[in-house]
């Protein structure tokens, strides 16, 4: 460590040892702030304060001279201590929770080294290392090769499908637009995750062109409507060229028929995109990979790891069943600064421009690292914990008085209502809907203000407000899941 | 320090403490490989190997079983050896290098905190700390109001401003796709990014349609050929909408002429974007800023802090001058799972449904940290000292036989030949053109095989391979500039 790194102090005056030292104390107080208390049971999961409180807190202004080392220090613990654990055992509020050590010794390595993905001059190791981790991940699916690469999140990785799909039914689009084409038409279900409408807006395809096919009552595409629905499009002069499926949907997590869907997709010349975002990982366990049966006729796929698997943000792996250069064809633009056709060493380890992105963080590391620590045995072992717990506590939910499961769980989102002692046996007053919409929204302003735990809530489809509880961390039990309904209870009796 | 964190063994053998160790263990290896070593100029940038060698290396297999503590430290300490120092005080290889502790510090932060930036919710600090930090920014620009989101890279920002721009002309497009349009047209000069192209072809609008306006000697824009550009695309019966601007260009950092572009683009009542994730900085230099002179009648702006404020990848602003919603109305989806209109705080809060992504990484700390440790004008004194060494490397080159500019740089891009002794004089002669384009590409290989300093090299516009020196960390000096001449010499003096 020396200070000056071997340069004349007049050259340059920047200080290795004041930076490093100001580094170690930092991580000091991320370890205790957003480690050992942020995991700990018996902290808070949010310290809730309204936006001005929060703002006078934390003095967020810009001001045109520096702080000094304590100064910035307390605003490294300030900015821990108001934020959302997301890495606390009664967090339940989104597709992500929970804090593996391997996947985040991963991300601070990433983030240290500061490369970007893209040549094999800049990132020899993860090029290779992505590469590794993809075709594992596209054996798992199932397919005998193929090729992939990670997006800065799902929604992306929904839009790249969506892209790349339409290249391969139409390549002159690349060159002369949507003008080129005839009006094209895409379906999912109405439960799917709403990138799917975003990529349509943003790909020039126009959300009108996005045909919702009905879900049967425990969330899944009914096959049959989606045949409807390619007919419906057919006559109003659209092009059918594009299916997602989602297995795991967002809500209710549940997964679409993909044997069926593969059918249809098959007999009508469809591309088919399987949205596993969110329940992709089922892939590990065996007991319940039956539940993506089918994944393997896909011909791309979207598995988030940063979900189920809790490498941390972000992490999502496009995955396609292409072994002609799709991806490449589909997305590059040749810069020659990057990407020069006389380097020294074999140029398809430059992989950057097969993404829609030019400086791409490095998501593979986190992941690898992870599963290097606990093997793919581990893994599917995390998968299958998750999921009977979630079985637990759908089977509590049963017995209480007082709740109500949407549906079955076939994953690790459990739906439910809370209906208060006010409510029950109300149910065909006239305001008993009404009444019961507010329940969740009211209870959820007492946990967050409490900070005892977070879990969301929605409508669906004309159901009032329930919450949606997902079990994702490896660090939550089952005593977590009597307490979730406990607290709610707590909150809620008197509504 | 809790091992089992208050939860029975059998319920979670999750063990918290045997973790809590792995992490203080692997960043001790982190902070010795990839910061101290990595940032010492008698270290190597690179230890070169060979994608079969380094596969071995590194063993990336993964399998069913997880590894020992101590393989997986050195799983983390080799990940770290083998990867370039982007760090390294004589990295010079692409936009973005040099180490901010305090920026690194806020990475760190952030990924420990692993939360997304969509609702107040989830994530309070930072969407107060994000609007603070894009009103700064828009301030900045020149703006009296605006808005903006951070998003992965500035390829991504790009292709938000030409969707932006597209729905704020038509903003039918959204529900109707691009067939309810006339045909588009896009314009940008030669030497514009490539995600321009990137963006065209994703969004629908095709590659063909994106006009490419001459540049002049030193790489600008000519803002008579753009008139002419949009003369051509009427008479091929395409609607011109959006032009794009940029400030500080990939290869040459050449900055376009934004005041006559502006009216040029208020004539025709065109959008007008300044791609300014390269050279957007210079906003902070009393000194530089009339480089981007008329970037405030601009409607929208990408500017990269990953690049020349040395943020860490990825921080991206996209912004806009707009005040009524434009990028909430043009990409919201307004999904009821996360956006609940019901919410008991201000829903304008929850930002994450202007965004084409769903889980969105927070990019706004590791920039606000770093602000808030050297003050407005420490930055401003670190671009101004990048520019200034950048003089310094052009003079030196000027006085070196053997070496030749291609072009005065303007920004921290120094673009320049080196002419072996075996081809001085010889400029005349038939194969002096192809013979001058191998000598970058090998001097590159033996540079990098001898891991002592990263500079790029391309084409441009005819012009035969040059180097391409981005001189942007504040950790180098004059004297690493003398080195890489030196370096540069010494390697290709026998060619
Ligand atoms: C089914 C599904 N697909 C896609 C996504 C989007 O993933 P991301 O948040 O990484 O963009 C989600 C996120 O919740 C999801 O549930
Ligand atoms: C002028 C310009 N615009 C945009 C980009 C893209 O930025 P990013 O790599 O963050 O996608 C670059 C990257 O080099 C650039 O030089």
């Amino acid at each position: 460590m020396n200070g000056i790194n071997g340069h004349d102090a007049d050259i340059s005056d920047f200080s290795h040892a004041k930076g490093q030292h100001f580094l170690i104390e930092a991580f000091k107080v991320i370890f205790e702030e957003a480690i050992c208390k942020a995991t700990d049971v018996n902290e808070k999961v949010c310290d809730w304060h309204d936006p001005e409180q929060l703002e006078e807190l934390l003095d967020l202004e810009l001001r045109d001279s520096g702080e000094s080392h304590d100064q910035l220090l307390s605003r490294v613990r300030d900015v821990a201590k108001y934020s959302v654990k997301t890495n606390h055992p009664r967090f339940f509020n989104q597709l992500f929770s929970g804090l593996d050590y391997h996947a985040l010794a991963g991300r601070l390595l990433s983030e240290t080294l500061n490369t970007s993905q893209y040549t094999y001059e800049v990132a020899p190791v993860f090029v290779l290392m992505e590469h590794v981790v993809l075709t594992k991940l596209i054996s798992m699916v199932g397919w005998p090769s193929g090729d992939g690469l990670f997006c800065p999140g799902g929604s992306m990785s929904n839009m790249v499908a969506m892209n790349v799909a339409r290249y391969h039914a139409f390549p002159q689009m690349k060159q002369q637009g949507l003008w080129a084409l005839p009006r094209l038409a895409v379906f999912t279900s109405q439960e799917c995750h709403y990138s799917v409408m975003k990529a349509a807006a943003f790909l020039g395809i126009g959300t009108d062109n996005v045909f919702h096919v009905k879900t049967d009552q425990s969330g899944s595409m009914d096959p049959q409507d989606l045949e409807v629905k390619i007919m419906l499009a057919r006559s109003q002069g659209a092009v059918p060229f594009f299916v997602t499926a989602t297995s795991g949907t967002t809500i209710r997590g549940a997964f679409d028929p993909l044997e069926t869907i593969a059918d249809i997709c098959e007999k009508h010349c469809l591309w088919m995109h399987v949205d596993a975002a969110h329940g992709g990982s089922v892939l590990f366990s065996k007991k319940h990979k039956h539940l993506v049966k089918g994944i393997e006729r896909a011909n791309s796929v979207t598995w988030n790891q940063h979900k189920m698997l809790t490498t941390g943000l972000q992490c999502s792996a496009f995955l396609v069943r292409d072994t002609a250069n799709l991806l490449q064809k589909c997305h590059c633009a040749s810069a020659t600064y990057l990407f020069q056709q006389d380097k020294f060493y074999d140029m398809s380890l430059d992989t950057g421009d097969k993404t829609i992105q030019c400086g791409r963080k490095v998501d593979c590391l986190k992941l690898w690292l992870m599963w290097k620590a606990v093997g793919t045995k581990g893994l599917a072992e995390r998968v299958e914990r998750a999921l009977s717990l979630t079985r637990y506590l759908a089977e509590a939910i049963k017995k209480r008085e007082g709740f109500q499961l949407l549906s079955e769980p076939t994953f690790v989102n459990t739906c439910f209502w809370y209906i208060p002692p006010s409510l029950r046996g109300k149910e065909n007053s006239a305001d008993y809907q009404d009444r019961l919409s507010k329940v969740a929204p009211t209870i959820k302003e007492q946990m967050v203000k409490e900070g005892t735990m977070m879990v969301g809530y929605q409508p669906l489809n004309g159901q009032v407000n329930f919450f949606r509880m997902i079990v994702i961390s490896p660090q939550t039990s089952q005593r977590d899941m009597d307490f979730c309904l406990d607290e709610i209870e707590r909150l809620g009796k008197d509504l």
